[in-house]
C-alpha cells in the first residue's frame, strides 16, 4: 500500500516534534561500542557510536540513517512524524555521533535514536580515517602462492595483489561491482572466476544471499572493446540504483578487454559518472592510454612480456584467488580459457601445468575443448544477457549437468560446424600469391546472414584450418564481407594485421580503413563502395611480404 | 533495509542455541494434523505434522521452512540467531516431522518449531507415497463430455487426460508452468486456451492474485519450432528463478509446435536441466522423435488421423476444459483457430459445430477472421513478448474492448494487406510451367524489409490467394528471397515442400537446402551464391510433378 | 514467503464473520471529517468520512480499500478471514461511507473498518461531484507570466493552461502519466522539461519518492511519430499496471510528436483501452485530424502561426511552468531546444531572448551546441529506453557533471562527424540540374551501415551544410538508399517534399511512395526495384522547380 500514503501534510507537529535530541538528558554511563561489538546483548541498552551515514532511505514512518564503521553497518531509526525526514540536517556521507537504544527488529539489531550529532570537519576526517584503517585493514590480501610456477605471474604479482585489494574495498565499502568481459571462452572465464570469488564476499557483506544481485553484476561486451554503447548501458543501470536504491557508483573490472585505446572513452565516460575501473587483459596495444585512467591495469605487456603467452581467464583465475582464498571451483578454469585462446601455441609450460591440475579435477583436453566450443555457441545465443545461472552449470555448477549440456550440445555444434565447414568449402576460392596462398570466402554470398551458426569469423577459422592441416603452411585466409575482412595467417605467411592497415590507408585513404587484432588473426572495416579496390590491394600487401 | 543488515558474526552464540530441539520434553498430548487441518482455531496450540520440505528461506531473522504434505503448505519457523540458518541438517526435499506452536502473522497461519526431526529414507519415502497420493488424487481429471462429437477427439481422448493430468499435477507441486506457442492466430489461441485453464489454478494453490505471475509464463517461439534459443531463454529464466526465489524447474506445455525433429534439441536442453515437457501440436512429422522425450505428446498423426483436420487451438480449448472444469471465455476459441489455420478445408464438420458454438456467442465467421487478422499483425508486433493482458483483451478480455479494438484495427490491417498485395501485383510475374502457373514474386526488390507488413511469408498467401480467385487453380506461388524461398500451391499443382527438398539436396547438394512445410506451403532456406541454380531446378521440380 | 501462503480452505469461519459491520451499535456521536482532516490526533478514535474506492487489494491477511475523497487518501482495513476479501460487494470505483478507528501502522495512518456502506448511485454521485469539485480546485493553474513575449506564446496560452490543468488533474487522481516525444534535442527538451515538472508533484502526491519510477514513464518513439508500435507498447505496460498494482490507464502526452495523420491511429488505439492523451507538438499537418481526440492539442500551426517558428522544447518548457511552478532547471531548456531545431532561422527574436535567459544561467551558445550534439549522439545509443537519470546528467542534474560529460563527449562525436563528411565527400556526386546543385549521396555504398554515426539523415545534414558554406545557395542534397531517399533543400532551390510525393505517385504509382517532412527536409520510401526510376523523376521534378 505503499503507493498510496496519507498526504503527510495533514499531520499536526505537535505531538511529533523531535524533542528527545534536545532536552536536557541526566547524565549516564552509556558505554561507546564500535558497531560490531553491539550485539543482542546489547538489546534494550543505549550505546554510543560514531560512523559514517551510508545511506539514507525515508519510509512511511521514521527516516532510516545506515550508518557504518568500517566494522559493521547499524540500522539507525529518526521519528519525526510518519513519513517526515527526521534530522534533516544530517545527509548521506556525514560523520555522525550518536546514543542509541539498541533493539531487535524482526531479527535484525537497530539503534532508535536517543541523541544524534553531526560531526565537523576534524570529527568526521578521524571518523573516516579511522574507517579507512579498519577497511584498508580487511580489504588486504595476504597472497597464496600462484597455482604454477610462471616467471609472467610473478613479474604482475603486486600488481593482482593491489586489484584484488581494491575489488575487495570496494566490495567492503558497500559498492556495487560489475564484471565486463570479452565475449569469448577466455573472457567468459575471466568473467566467471572474478565472479566466483567476489559474490560469496558480497553476499557476506551484506548478510544477504540476495545481495548478490543487488550489488553484482557480469555481463559481456558486444564488441571486444569496452565500447561507449557498454559505458552509457552501465552507467544509466548505476544512476539508476543510486536514485531507486541510494547504491554507491560501481567498481568495474572489465577483462580480456579494456587495454586498448578502443576502451579510453567508455571508461572516462564512465568515470565522469563517478565509476572506477580496473582492468585485467593479455590484448596487444601500441600504447598504454589505459593505465593512468584506472585504479590497476594488469597485462603481460605492461611487464615486457607478450600477452599470447598469458591468458585473461588464466589471469583471472590466480586473481579471484586473491581475492578471496576460499574461492572453489576455478582451478579448472586456467586451462579451459589457455586452450580455447591457443596460448599453448606460445607458452606450452604455463598451459599444460594448469592441464594438468585441470585433469586431476576430472577435465580431459578434449572435455575442455568440448566446453570452448559450447560457451562459444552460447555466447552467440545469449549475447549482452547475463543469465548467470545458466553460465554457472556451463562452468560446472553442478558439474554433472556440466556434463550432461555439454554432451548434448558440443556434437549437435560440431554438426553444425561440419556443415558451414562443407558450405565454405563448396564457394572458397584459393589463388596462389607468391608462395602464399589466399583463400578468399565471400561471406555475404555463402552464409545466410543473421542468426547463422558458425558466425563468419569462426567460418573463416574452419576453413583457415582446415587448409593448414592439408598441408598449406602459407597461408592467409580471409572472410570478405561488404564492409569488412575478417583474417586469418600462418606464421610463414609473414603478415601483419596492423601493417596491412597502414599500407591500405597510404594507398587508399578514402576507403577509411580501420580495424585492429594481432598478428596471424584480425579484422578490418572500410565503406563499402571501396570493396574491390581493398580486396585488390590486399592482394598487393600479400606480395610485399614474401 | 535488507540490503544492509547488520553483521551476523558479532552476535554472540549464548543467548541463541538451539537447545529447545534437543532438551528433553515432558511427554504431553499432541494432536497429528495434515496441513489442511491446521486452522486458526488451532491458534496458539502445538500440533504434530510431518512433510517434505518445498523451500528454505534465510530471512535476516528467523529461517523460514515451507512445508508441504500435499493437503496445503505451511511456513514453520526455526531461529539459531538473526540471519543465521537455524537447523542446518534439514535442506530442501528432505522429509521432517515436527512439533510446532501455531500462530497467526499477518493473517497468515505459520508454525514457530518448538521440535523438528529430518526423517529417514523409510519415514521419507512414506512421506512421499502419502503426498504422492493425495497430489495424485487433487490431479485427477473428471472428463466432461467434449464440446463438439469428433472422432479425433475422441481417439486423443486419453492423451488429453493424461495431458491435463500432468498439468495439474505440476500446478499443485508449485511447479510453475510455461506455455510455449506458434507465433500465429492458432498458436495464440492454443496458448490462451490453456492459460485460461491454469492461471486461476496457479492463484488458488498460492492463495495470491500475484502468483499468476511468479508460477506461470506464456510466450510465442519466434520460428515455427521449440528452438534451441527458447530453450536456453526459458532454462536460464527459470535457473535464476530456482536460485533467487526456490522456484523449482517448470513444466514446459509446447503448443502448435514440437512435434518435428527440428524441436527436439530444445527439449532435450531443457530436460539437461530439469524441465518437464508436454507437446501438444498438430504438425507434421517424418518420425515421431518426440513422444519419449516428453510427458505426453498430443498430435492427430499419433492417432492415425491428420493434423490438417484438427488444429492445436481446437484441441487446446479441450484440453483447457479439462485442466480447469470451471474455465470461461474459450468456447469460441476453436472456431478462431480452426478457421485461421483453414481446418474447414479439410474437416468442415467439426468446424462448423465449433462455429457455431462461437456464434451463439455472438462471434460470427467475419469478426472471427477480423481477430485472427489482428492477432497475425500484432504478433509481428509484440515479436517475443508475452503480453499477457494485452493478448487477454485480444481474446476478449472483456468482449466489449475486444469488439472496439479489432473494429479499429481491422480495417487498417486491411488497407496495409491490400497495398501489400497491390505491391505484389506491380512486381509480381507469372509464368507457364507445363499445366501448372508459377508465379514469382521477388521479395528483395518488391518490400522494403524490416517492419514492413505484411511480412514476406503473407504477402505471397494474398498474391497467390489472389490469383486462385482468378481462376487458376493449378497454381504455385513463391516469394524469391536471397537465402530462402517461401511457397504456397494448389492441389492442382501437386506439390510438395519435402519432396522439393529431397530433389534439390540431390540435384544441388553444394545449395545445402533444408526447411519444411505442409504440403501446399512451406519454406526452404539454401546459401545466398546459390539462389539463381535453385529457382532453375524449383523450375524443373514443377515441371515433374505435371 | 507470500508465494507459498496456507491454503486458506482451510479456516473455519466461526470465529472470522464480519457481525462487526451488521451488529447493531449503540449510537455514539461520531465526527464527520474530510481524509486530509485526519490526523495523528486522531489516533484510536472513531470517525466517519466517505469517498471513492480508488484501489482495492487483497493481503494474506485483510483486505486493503484505498479511499479517496480528494483531499487525500487513506488506507480501510477489512478483515473477514485471512487472504479471504472482505465485504466483497464493494468495487473498485464504488463510493462509500463508513465508519473507522484511526490508528497508526508503520508510522502511516490507516482506518479500522467499523462499518462500511456502499452508498447508492445518488449518494455515489454527490461524492464524485464533491470530490471533482476538489480536485478541480487542486488542479487548477495560476498562470505566471511567460519566460519571454511572444505572440505566439499568447495565442496559445488558453490552450497551454488546459493542458496543464489536465496533467495536475491526472496527477491529483493517482492516474500514471507516460511522456512520448520525438527522438531528438527538441523532444528530449520538451519531454524532458515536462518531467521536471511532473515528477515532484507525483512524489508529493503519494508521499513518496518511489512513486515517480510508478506512475510516472517518459520515453522516446523510435519513429518521428506515435507510431502503432509505441501505442501497442505503451498499452501492453499499462495494461499489466492495471492488473498487477490496480493502476488506472495513463494519461499520455506525446510532444514533439503527435499532431500528424501518422500519429492518429497509435491514439486511438490508446483510447480503446482507456488511455487518454495530450499533444504539444510543432509539426506541420495538411489536416487536423488530432483535435477531436486528445484533451488538448497545442501546436502554432493551429492558431495561425508556423511550427518552424516555436519549437515543442519551448512550448514545453513554458507549460511545465504552468504545471509546476516550482518546476526548476528548465530555464535554459527553450534555448538549447530552439537553436538545435534552427528556430532562429524563423524567429530570431523569441529564440534570443530565450538564449539571454540560457546564458544568465552560464550556458553558452557554443556550450548549447555542444549539449545537442551529445543529445544526438546518445538518443542513437539509447534508443527507445528511458534512461531517465542518465538524461537527468545530459540536462544538467548536476551542471558540473554535464559540462564533464559534455567536454569528453563533444569532441570524440565531432570528431566521428568529421570523419563521416570526410567520407561522404570522398564518394558525393554532385550535378546541375539548371541553377540548382543536386548533390547525391550514396549511402548504402558509402557508409557501413547498422550502428555507424552519424546515421544516414545526420551525414546528408552534414555534406549539405558543408555545400551551403562554399557559397551553393541553390541546393539540394540527398541521402540515396535502397528503399528511401532523405532530402535537403536551401530556400532558392523552391523545393517540397510535399509536393515530391505528390509528383512521383502521379508520374510512377508502381513505386508506392510515401513520405513526409517540411518545405527544405523530410525522406521519401519506395519499393527497392523502382528506386532507379524514382532517381530519374527526382532529378525531372528538381527542373520542374526552377
Amino acid at each position: 500500500m505503499g503507493k498510496q500514503k496519507s498526504n503527510p501534510n495533514k499531520f499536526k507537529k505537535k505531538s511529533f516534534d523531535q524533542k528527545k535530541s534536545f532536552e536536557p538528558r541526566v547524565p549516564m554511563r552509556v558505554e561507546t561500542l564500535t558497531i560490531a561489538e553491539i550485539t543482542t546483548e546489547s538489546s534494550k541498552r543505549i550505546v554510543a557510536l560514531s560512523g559514517i551515514v551510508d545511506r539514507i532511505a525515508q519510509t512511511g514512518g521514521p527516516t532510516i540513517f545506515s550508518v557504518t564503521d568500517g566494522t559493521a553497518t547499524l540500522a539507525l531509526k529518526g521519528f519525526l512524524k510518519p513519513g517526515a525526514r527526521a534530522y534533516p540536517d544530517i545527509e548521506e556521507g556525514d560523520a555522525i555521533s550518536a546514543e542509541v537504544r539498541v533493539d531487535e527488529f524482526n531479527g535484525e539489531l537497530e539503534g532508535e535514536i536517543q541523541r544524534i550529532k553531526k560531526l565537523d570537519e576534524i570529527g568526521k576526517q578521524k571518523v573516516f580515517d579511522a574507517m579507512d584503517e579498519i577497511l584498508r585493514e580487511r580489504a588486504k590480501v595476504k597472497p597464496m602462492p600462484f597455482l604454477i610456477k610462471s616467471q609472467i605471474l610473478d613479474k604482475l604479482k603486486s600488481k593482482m595483489i593491489e586489484a584484488a585489494q581494491n575489488i575487495r574495498m570496494a566490495i567492503f565499502q558497500n559498492r556495487p561491482v560489475i564484471v565486463r568481459h570479452h565475449n569469448d571462452t577466455d573472457g567468459y572465464s575471466a568473467g566467471f572466476a572474478l565472479e566466483r570469488a567476489i559474490l560469496p564476499l558480497i553476499e557476506d557483506q551484506h548478510s544477504s544471499a540476495k545481495a548478490g544481485w543487488e550489488f553484482y553484476l557480469r555481463a559481456p561486451c558486444s564488441a571486444p572493446f569496452y565500447e561507449i554503447d557498454d559505458s552509457i548501458r552501465d552507467t544509466a543501470t548505476s544512476l539508476r540504483n543510486v536514485a531507486k536504491f541510494s547504491n554507491k557508483m560501481p567498481l568495474v573490472v572489465i577483462t580480456d578487454n579494456g587495454s586498448t585505446p578502443e576502451d579510453l572513452l567508455g571508461i572516462q565516460h564512465g568515470k565522469v559518472h563517478g565509476m572506477e575501473f580496473i582492468v585485467i587483459d593479455h590484448h596487444f596495444f601500441d600504447e598504454d592510454v589505459i593505465s593512468k585512467e584506472v585504479l590497476t591495469h594488469i597485462n603481460p605487456f605492461l611487464v615486457g612480456e607478450d600477452g599470447s603467452a598469458f591468458s585473461a581467464g588464466m589471469l583471472c583465475a590466480e586473481v579471484a584467488r586473491f581475492i578471496n582464498p576460499q574461492v572453489d571451483n576455478i582451478t579448472q578454469i586456467p586451462a579451459l580459457a589457455g586452450l580455447a585462446d591457443k596460448i599453448d601455441l606460445m607458452n606450452k609450460t604455463d598451459v599444460d601445468s594448469y592441464v594438468k591440475i585441470a585433469e586431476e579435477q576430472g577435465y580431459t583436453r578434449e572435455l575442455l575443448a568440448d566446453i570452448s566450443t559450447v560457451i562459444d555457441y552460447v555466447s552467440a545465443k545469449v549475447r549482452f544477457m547475463e543469465v548467470r545461472e545458466y553460465i554457472g552449470v556451463l562452468f560446472g555448477q553442478p558439474r554433472d549437468r556440466q556434463k550432461a549440456l555439454v554432451e548434448l550440445m558440443a556434437p549437435h555444434i560440431r554438426g553444425l560446424e561440419e556443415k558451414g565447414l562443407a558450405i565454405a568449402k563448396s564457394t572458397v576460392k584459393a589463388e596462389k600469391i607468391g608462395k602464399t596462398t589466399l583463400q578468399i570466402l565471400d561471406i555475404d554470398s555463402t552464409f545466410p546472414g543473421f542468426g547463422f551458426y558458425p558466425k563468419p569469423g569462426r567460418s573463416v577459422s574452419l576453413i583457415h584450418d582446415y587448409a593448414e592441416k592439408q598441408k598449406s603452411d602459407n597461408l592467409v585466409s580471409i572472410g570478405l564481407m561488404n564492409t569488412a575482412i575478417t583474417i586469418r595467417a600462418t606464421d610463414k605467411a609473414n603478415f601483419s594485421v596492423h601493417e596491412l592497415i597502414v599500407y591500405l590507408n597510404e594507398k587508399l585513404p578514402n576507403a577509411f580503413v580501420d580495424g585492429g587484432g594481432h598478428k596471424n588473426a584480425g579484422s578490418i572495416n572500410f565503406i563499402p563502395g571501396k570493396k574491390q579496390e581493398v580486396l585488390d590491394l590486399f592482394k598487393d600487401f600479400v606480395k610485399t611480404r614474401q
